[in-house]
This record gives C-alpha cells, structure tokens and sequence, in this order.
C-alpha cells in the first residue's frame, strides 16, 4: 500500500500547471484527462513514488463543483491497495462508508470512494485505486 | 525531490491514531515529539516512501493554533529537497515568500515553510525539508 496521490481541485488545469511548475520541477506531467464517471479532468504529476492531481470540475453536476465554490485546494488522499473490494469491505465493517462504489478512473483503473468517519480527525474523504 | 510527508492538523496525536490505525495499516508510526520551533507534537505515519503527518499544537503561541480552530485537517504538503537554502532562494525568486526561515524541525533536520503565492491554485503553503 501506498500514497498514490494527493488531490487538489482547480479551476483550470493549465492555469494552475502553469504556476506550479515555477516552484515545483516534477518528473512527469500527464497528459489532462477526462474522467467521465466523475465528470472532471485530470492531471497527475510524479514526484517520487507519489503524484500530485490536479482536478478540474468539467461542469456543474461534477461532485467536486462545490469544492470547487468553496476555493478549491485540498481535496483528498489516494491510497493504492492491492485488493480492492477486500480493502472497501474491510473500511465499512470498521465503520466507513462507500460513496462511490467501484467504477473506472484514471488510467482506466478501478477506483473508489470511501468516507472513514472519523470525529477527532478532519481527514474523512479518502480515495481508493487498485494497484 | 521527493513528498517527504502530508501534514495534517489535529486536536489530540493519541486520538486521531486510535482513529486512523483502523482503517489504514501504516509500515511505521513514529513515537510522537515536539518541535520546539513550532510548538507542537507530530507524529508521522510512514506508508511507501511517504508519511503522513499528524500536527498538535501544544499551546496558543502555536502557528497551527488558528488552523486547528478551524476544524484542523490538510495543513501543508513537505517535499525533501537535496539543498534547502538553493530551494528556497528559487522559490523566492520565482515569486514565492519565504515565512519559516531555516530552523530545527523533525528529526533534527533543517526546515522552512514558504507561501508560493500562486493565485489560482489553493496549494499555498509548502514545507521543505532537507534531505
């Protein structure tokens, strides 16, 4: 297991690409995407072992739109898991909740979404992609 | 370069544990320390070749005070960088300020905050730690 990704909501992928690059030099830039299922664009850039994902909402049923109206910024944390139906079975018996059942994401890999309830710690959206 | 870690604001390091250890399996968890500079306790969770980190001010005069009265959660994204002061001085001269100026943090290491100051990207604040 391992970070994956950081998730970070934008307004523009390019704009933001642009500014970024200035302070931060990464090893890859992907190609912006479209990830359908979730009604955004994507842009992963490697730093390591781990990326930074630039999320660009394409319209206003994507659910990252909000987000996006609240400032955008932070977003969430991308675990890749080696079996993932074992990983979101193992979350919800520990109180998790499935918000977005497994479906295709980037790279056409599985993906889900998970929310871990927690009280005392402000960090409960949480992404899941198969290894 | 690399994410060295996630920083992640928290009322109590023991809770949000008790909290997160049953959803993810972490490879290590540090003993938790303070930072003097900072004024706060953190404890990182390794998982790959990046942590999480969880942030608990231990006083008012904390920096992170504010942002753990704001619900606490995503704080700052830390990238290890072979030479601290080369980073910075480019950061600055790209545009970026230069708010924690070199100072004993974790493990002993050398790190600083900078603010990017990029305007369309809510991803202001960075850590860098020396390598």
């Amino acid at each position: 297991m391992k970070i994956h990704h950081i998730g970070i909501v934008v307004d523009n992928i390019q704009n933001s690409l642009g500014e970024f690059s200035k302070f931060i030099k990464f090893d890859e830039i992907s190609i912006p995407t479209l990830v359908g299922s979730q009604k955004v664009n994507v842009c992963f850039m490697k730093i390591g072992e781990s990326r930074i994902e630039f999320i660009e909402p394409i319209d206003d049923e994507s659910p990252v739109r909000k987000a996006l109206q609240k400032g955008g910024g932070f977003h969430h944390i991308c675990f890749e898991v080696d079996d993932l139906s074992e990983k979101i079975k193992e979350i919800v018996e520990n109180g998790g909740r499935l918000i977005v059942s497994p479906v295709e994401g980037f790279e056409g890999r599985q993906i889900a979404f998970v929310l871990l309830n927690m009280k005392k710690t402000n960090l409960n959206l949480v992404e899941l992609v198969q290894r």
